[in-house]
């Protein structure tokens, strides 16, 4: 059987966009629901996010485990997987971390851009590696089956907590830096170790994370693919495509900023564009999956390769987490 | 006019305690209110500190700028600066530092002995110095009047902290690491910055900071003192004793674990030896200042000098803190 999975997407959530989800054949979703809130806004969030569930339930349910997976696609829902981009949501408190996977959560990044309690941020001038309580959560996360996300991390801190980890981690949503040297996306070294240890590397369409930006073209994206299979073997890769659809730019200024500054941080973008960037016209949505499947088959990957990428690699490492 | 300030306390406050300190002729201490509190429980802990103000008004008030040590000092009673062992309370928000300040805090470390969102504190392998976060938080201390405190901090954040803070910073309460080489103390080096940029370091009375711990001769501190004051100028040097009394031994445990680990750690401490340690026969409380007074004659200081140590360093600090 052949799954097709988006491994993260934070869209401004509506009926439209998962009736898109489903045309484009999604059986899986990792959605972001917290970039800055803490244990009580989560609780707001999910509240919400139970609203989406009971109106669009012919769409879409809460998943949980690698058998949702397979549940949505025998009736043609997607599943929503929780996950976080920033630890802000366990606060200083090791309880939270079970209090968090008992209402639905399966991802955590240790860190957003800057220092967390737990690890370095991609945007911090130093990275001092995982913390004391950083190894303590990741303990906790382990024992739970709660996926460590290193996307938004700096180098040594996701190196660290990939050889801490007991279990596979994952980069969610970011691509190879030697295709496209932002500070998101990651080193060979880094892809090398991260496969070594099971773990998985979701491709980003974001256009920061693109060769190129938005005008990035379907063809460099697969080669680079094909490249990024050499150095971690073609089963650790799939999608994390970090759409953001119908999202106000008000929306990326608060994930720049937060609340930890006064002045304004552009982060990946800059004064004179500050606002969320233009997909490429080969992936404005996730109906864009097909034209990953033909463009990965002219870079001369075959099907079963191809149906790994776009989705059963990701399976696989779901059902190891719930194992 | 001459002051008498012990610059840390975190004692199981009672009215016997702020007796001791009028007996001891102490015009103001700074106390702590918080290790890992956040804001919502910051405001109950000042909330005690109210009843404690009302129930011993003849004794103690709440101390906000150099002038109540003045007015401490007229009326025979210790005013109490508030001050945070972590920054806690201000959570991941700018905007907390103002609304602390207030509350009539005065104090915050930038770190307790982990990592912070700030700086990185003197229990971490790696220290990577100040983050964004915290020199955003640095900027606005400093514009705010609220002093940044370093005693538990890494060597490279305290540096940083020393030198990017555009006022004098203060390590409360610590020693120097070439008499008694405890994580918690600081190198020469430091203490050399630290004084050329106006900072203030509070000698302090805790045994696991003493060389020999309770059993430190009044005269080995002394000496330590004299040695310390060849590298800072005496004026730079004040006391921040530490004194913890009549707290249970379930308190340094909590400081030490907090909600960060589910395993326990000892901190200075050790399994054998968990809870706190015994106070030098010289110094069992604030009344421990005569001996200092004595002590510090004898290795050669004169009696303006002995003044600066005891409490007119501190009032001076004070005083340019809040021009």
């Amino acid at each position: 059987m052949n799954f097709k999975i988006d491994n993260l997407q934070y869209c401004n959530w509506s009926r439209k966009i998962f009736e898109i989800n489903r045309e484009a054949g999604l059986d899986a979703i990792h959605v972001t629901i917290v970039y800055h809130e803490d244990f009580d806004e989560l609780k707001m969030v999910i509240k919400n996010w139970e609203n989406h569930f009971s109106e669009n339930s012919d769409l879409i349910f809460h998943g949980k485990s690698f058998k949702d997976i397979e549940k949505a696609k025998s009736e043609n829902k997607t599943a929503v997987f929780f996950g976080f981009q920033n630890c802000s949501p366990i606060e200083d408190d090791i309880g939270l971390v079970e209090k968090v996977y008992d209402l639905g959560c399966r991802f955590m990044q240790l860190t957003y851009n800057n220092q967390s309690l737990l690890a370095t941020g991609c945007y911090e001038k130093i990275d001092s590696g995982v913390t004391k309580f950083g190894r303590e959560v990741i303990k906790e996360m382990n024992r739970l089956g709660l996926v460590i996300d290193m996307s938004h991390s700096a180098e040594k801190s996701t190196i660290d907590a990939i050889e801490i980890s007991e279990k596979p981690i994952a980069v969610t949503h970011a691509n190879p830096s030697f295709w496209h040297p932002a500070k998101r996306n990651k080193s060979n070294e880094l892809l090398k170790i991260l496969s070594e240890h099971k773990g998985m590397l979701g491709l980003s369409l974001y256009p920061h994370h693109l060769k190129d930006g938005t005008d990035c073209s379907l063809e460099s994206f697969c080669e680079m693919t094909a490249k990024t299979a050499e150095i971690m073997g073609v089963e650790k890769i799939g999608i994390g495509s970090d759409l953001c659809l119908n999202q106000p730019d008000t929306i990326v200024e608060w994930m720049r900023n937060g609340t930890w500054t006064k002045s304004k941080n552009y982060g990946e973008g800059s004064k004179n564009r500050p606002g969320f960037p233009k997909q490429p016209d080969w992936f404005l949505d996730s109906r864009g999956f097909e034209n990953l499947e033909s463009g990965f088959k002219k870079v001369g990957f075959s099907e079963s390769e191809v149906n790994g990428i776009l989705g059963n690699n990701w399976y696989n490492f779901y059902k190891e987490m719930n194992q």
